[in-house]
């Protein structure tokens, strides 16, 4: 059976340095021999479960759902969310796109916009960036100096140990792509006027800084992972096999909570409705 | 000089057990033979010391200065804010009155409420109660097991640490009365119409279970206090030394800070108005 028994092999259980080179960006050994047009039907299914699990999250309302989505640019962060939530009630779930900060958001610490937005009970939210790009942008881009971003790993440990001892559950997702693919999907953006509003010249700039961006995003989540909060290293480069194994982690996530159906403190047969 | 040189003492900086019968609810040594009357001059000039340097700290707009008060019912909070601050620019300081929290608000951890409520650059934020009832209202009436508020002593201290770390101030005030001052001031609620609404039946379970709030406060004073955030346990049975001993540590905080008013990268006489 496809995408089955082994999506551990995306955690990052272990302690001690983390080398990207050693995470493949295009396996898709979970899904043996088949490819794209094998994998529909099976991410159809999990999208069925995804939405009968999300509406069991919203009737018990007592547990919440945090997604962090990092990746390169153009890892596929809009895509996967667009693809694996496609069939979730809009009401249940939220995407929370933090682009560069405000200056009223500047104006504060670096949690506070992000804090306003994790999921409510019922609720499951994804932040498409986060605040990792608070020490990941701030480091590679050198906009604050390390007395600032340096803090912030302990202060991110800690906030996310508080939203999970506090009820959250936190999935968080790198959506690992290769240099090359990278080329070819900034390229696709070129000679596709359609898809010119998605080319940002800047994007090159962080493209010539890619191995910065490598060494920054390996030790954020060498220190960032724990067993409360663990990192997903996700193959991204086949966006088919990523939104596989990104469902597959979303379903048995949500299974792993054990939900149940209110009971209701009333019996139906009492009520009269005038 | 009245008011001046140790307000030192009613810092807690020592390591190790609090206990409030350590400390006088109606001391005045700082204020030498003084009484009511004498003190409104000098409350007048800290008044002046501080509307002065809240339009320093809203001109430079670097600093963020978060004040909590907590104290037992009728302790003071609203008239410690309203006498303090009450030449302040509104515009520069903001009240936070957390009440019981809400349903969306249960919804959440504990700290989202109060995270979105606190200080920008160049603003003072007053949390009249604040997340210290998320463990003091919750350990001692009972609200959620242990295993809920227990961890919160390490959310809190972590929390406020962020604040710190990131460029916010935190000044701590328990408003520290006696249980004899508490019934003269819930009697004298009773004994005017006026002040009728102030008064709540409710309160008197809570006075039914002062020693307990007093244990809860002790705890919590012990294990949050820290040099970065650290309480202050102000003498409240006379509301006039305590409006002074207050207005006296938010001067001297903000003096602390040493502000200085922004550099323009202009020149005035290059600037032509059409």
């Amino acid at each position: 059976m496809p995408v089955q028994g082994s999506i551990e092999k995306y955690r990052v259980n272990k302690k001690g340095k983390i080398n990207l080179s050693d995470y493949s960006t295009n396996d898709k050994s979970l899904f043996g021999h088949g490819g794209k047009e094998d994998s529909y039907p099976f991410l159809d299914q999990l999208r069925d479960e995804l939405q009968a699990l999300q509406t069991l999250l919203y009737a018990e309302s007592k547990r919440r759902v945090l997604v962090v989505i990092q990746a390169m640019d153009t890892g596929g962060k809009d895509g996967t969310v667009k693809s694996v939530f496609s069939r979730v009630d809009p009401q249940g779930i939220h995407v929370e796109s933090f682009k560069k900060p405000s200056e009223e958001e500047l104006a504060h610490d670096f949690l506070w916009r992000m804090h306003q937005k994790v999921p409510r009970n019922g609720q499951i939210v994804v932040f498409n960036r986060s605040y990792y790009e608070d020490i990941v942008a701030v480091r590679v881009k050198k906009l604050f100096p390390e007395s600032v971003w340096r803090p912030r790993y302990r202060h991110i440990v800690e906030f996310e140990r508080m939203l999970v001892e506090e009820g959250t559950t936190i999935i968080k997702l790198f959506l690992h792509i290769s240099k090359d693919e990278q080329k070819m999907r900034l390229q696709s953006r070129l000679d596709n006027p359609a898809k010119h509003w998605k080319f940002n010249p800047d994007d090159l700039k962080d493209r010539a800084k890619w191995e910065e961006f490598e060494k920054v995003y390996e030790d954020v989540i060498e220190k960032t992972g724990s067993k409360y909060a663990p990192w997903h290293i996700i193959p991204a480069d086949r966006k088919w096999y990523r939104n596989l194994v990104v469902a597959r982690i979303m379903v048995d996530t949500l299974k792993g909570l054990d939900m149940k159906f209110p009971i209701s403190d009333w019996l139906a047969e009492d009520i009269v409705i005038d």
